[in-house]
């Protein structure tokens, strides 16, 4: 999308308020479950190797919106799969997401001490405890996926299983983040940074829609307006968490503010300025909900969670 | 098993024979196809991420004797699976084994510079892109075996997976890891080594022998002597390799010798002495040989494998 389209674009109010209201009860929902989850599945360890277990569970047990989990669940619902049915696969992805976290927070990478408002896993443990923490929680979430308790069929237990690691690799997340620390950071155009932003935050979560669909069986029709609606949603995720690191607070955002300007890295609200990036980021919200017309009622919370990824203050 | 039950063995003299000659052409033949499926898996990337790609074929394509492929061979011709229907499951494992010791190497960690004689991944990229390169490898991993070239059967797939996951895990390597750190590690006992060792390098030979099972259907009788045949092997390899540490050059080793002197860790060595440490060694081959009884011939390499382990120098 080119910078010349970003015209104002206002949401419907009714849709609005709705998000307001429910989806911010929801999300709670689905990540106490979430959470809840992730505790039976890395339950304390004794013995010397206890200590990385307990990493873990810091890495990934801290709070944290659980948005990517919830996607899957909503996704999922589209198609009349329980949330109970979704939840392990949910939380095999917030592991993976947690492990980029654990692993970006490294001295070695972002060097930063403080996420979702709790000293990192690096500050409580040591640098090697979390690079290790980081290793078995992505290694973990192949363990939860592989299970028969996931789902009882093997083709969509696979299915998931390489999804997940598509986005997370070299080809994803793991791309992003070494493009993230390239020496010409800060030179990107908006080509650039949205391919960048594509692998880093994208891929995860454009494939925790994707599990949902899987889960579902969606058909391809289903799958190719589910796929859209995450790369629309992905990318004004990103744009908004560029806005705030310009605009939040470090107590807000449970994290340092300002942390892209210190790095000079070229963001998207360097690239368009604020105004232009609200509007982007309103822009495809509008366009990753048009994107849910042929679901009916059942994609609400999908709706509603746009609103609630571009309102959101953390 | 006790010091005290620490008699001489002699291996007989055929099948050392055997060994000298046929073995080191087979490992080096399989080492070869490895390698070069390696290649083809992990291509060159154009772009900002491609540096991380590079620095994952750095981490794996740097020589080795690719036991853990060749196990998984060999254990799969043991059940008449062809090398080319295992050498994708074998490739997979080696990424595991590859990305462990690319983090096991960083500075945080064991602080190595060399390995296989060449230059660690972190010396020749940096600290950041080691830990990525290696996270990397160990989602590569899961890619490859989630994809039906390595096997038709997506119930193969899935064993596979659940298989390697375990084994690299808070369960298995990351955990023995963690425990190898352990501020208690100077006053190991012979227990505490044998745990340590199980975990950290031999749940994923456990695993490579498992591997080739699981792709030849082997029955229960089959699956539980390759369990204990790996156990033995296993162990005899981490003892051999406190050997090599105490005895070795870095010349000859390709990496530093004395490091767990100068770690003042607890080794088999330093708890049985060397003619001790070569007798459990020795023991413990025969009772890996041992375990192959019910097999034929076809078992001749997991046999020869045996004394290669035990009598190799680096």
């Amino acid at each position: 999308m080119s910078a010349a389209k970003h015209q104002r674009v206002e949401l419907p109010a009714d849709s609005r308020e709705k998000s307001d209201a429910a989806i911010v009860e929801r999300l709670q929902k689905c990540a106490d479950r979430t959470s809840a989850l992730l505790k039976e599945l890395l339950p304390p360890v004794a013995g010397p190797e206890g200590r990385v277990v307990e990493a873990m569970r810091h890495g990934c047990l801290n709070g944290g919106k659980r948005l990517r989990p919830f996607l899957a669940v909503a996704t999922g619902e589209l198609f009349g799969v329980p949330q109970s049915e979704t939840l392990r696969t949910a939380a095999a992805i917030e592991m993976v997401h947690s492990y980029s976290l654990v692993h970006d927070d490294l001295p070695a990478m972002d060097d930063a001490d403080l996420r979702r408002g709790e000293p990192t896993v690096h500050v409580v443990y040591d640098d090697a405890t979390a690079i290790l923490a980081g290793d078995g929680l992505l290694t973990e979430a192949f363990t939860v996926l592989a299970s028969p308790e996931t789902h009882p069929d093997s083709d969509v237990r696979v299915a998931l299983i390489a999804g997940l690691a598509q986005a997370s690799g070299a080809q994803g997340m793991v791309g992003g983040q070494m493009i993230d620390m390239s020496p010409d950071r800060e030179e990107f155009d908006l080509d650039g940074i949205t391919r960048l932003q594509a692998l880093k935050t994208g891929a995860l979560i454009k494939f925790s829609c994707q599990a949902g669909a899987i889960l579902g069986r969606a058909n391809r029709e289903q799958y190719s307006r589910i796929d859209a609606y995450a790369d629309d949603l992905g990318l004004a995720f990103q744009v908004v968490d560029d806005l705030l690191d310009v605009e939040g607070t470090t107590e807000a955002l449970g994290k340092p503010a300002q942390q892209d300007a210190q790095a000079q890295k070229a963001t998207f609200v360097g690239q368009l300025g604020v105004a232009g990036a609200r509007q982007k980021a309103a822009h495809l919200a509008e366009s990753a909900i048009a994107q849910l017309d042929v679901f009916g009622g059942e994609a609400d919370p999908l709706r509603q969670v746009v609103h609630f990824v571009i309102e959101r203050r953390s």
